[in-house]
């Protein structure tokens, strides 16, 4: 049975930190390219769910173990990744502790997502999302 | 730059019929393998976001134009289809008209939600997450 070629899947995760005042979230400096910085996240591996793979990246990246809370949205503009077409359900997890930055992050840091740098991918989108998400409890917005 | 093997992605859409009393959803009878009743919907092309993919694959297999409402949810586990893993966010839509069977649909028929027929890989799961949205609102439920 032939199964066509599809996008690549991967998923990204959203991480208040919900013990430091404002519930900061942890950005990651991408060691790999594209460079810069961006939200934590990573290409699924066959035979495991989405929950599962999200809070794998998010642990291999930052070393914290998340909370899922909810879906954000799905992000499927063919142009957003410049290694190929990509989709990305993104998730809002939150953790407490103390996030170190290993595996494709070289550093980290926290952000209130209103002064976040400038970010690779298009993952200056999903961070209006997510304010949104923060401000109105918008969640999943279609893009056509 | 390499990139992963990944699970390939399809997407779904629950079409409701907007025109007719109650409200019923369209399921297809499919010609291929797994063959059984089924959502309407199929893989995503390299190049399409997902809302085009699966405004493309309705019109395909029901002939129908249908407008998107919202996201219902992605499944993604590994056991879903029994052709390899492959994950499916899954659109609520609406559409007016005669509905009519074509591409991998066999043929198609109007179902109330609460009376649908055993249906083909874990579809049986996304009705009931579709009755919960209809009857409570709920979205995009998590699972682990």
């Amino acid at each position: 049975m032939t199964r066509p070629a599809t996008p690549a899947i991967a998923v990204d995760a959203i991480i208040e930190m919900a013990d430091r005042p404002g519930r900061p979230i942890v950005l990651i400096e991408r060691r790999n390219p594209p460079h810069g910085w961006a939200i934590p996240g990573g290409f699924v591996d066959v035979g495991e769910t989405l929950e599962a793979a999200v809070m794998r990246e998010a642990k291999e990246e930052t070393s914290l173990d998340v909370t899922l809370k909810c879906l954000l949205g799905i992000y499927s503009d063919p142009a957003r990744d410049p290694r190929g077409h990509t989709v990305t359900p993104v998730y809002i997890a939150e953790a407490h502790g103390e996030p170190r930055a290993a595996d494709d992050a070289a550093s980290l840091e926290l952000f209130d997502p209103h002064n976040c740098p400038a970010l690779a991918f298009d993952h200056d989108v999903i961070i209006s999302d997510y304010i949104e998400y923060r401000e109105r409890g918008r969640l999943t917005p279609l893009r056509f």
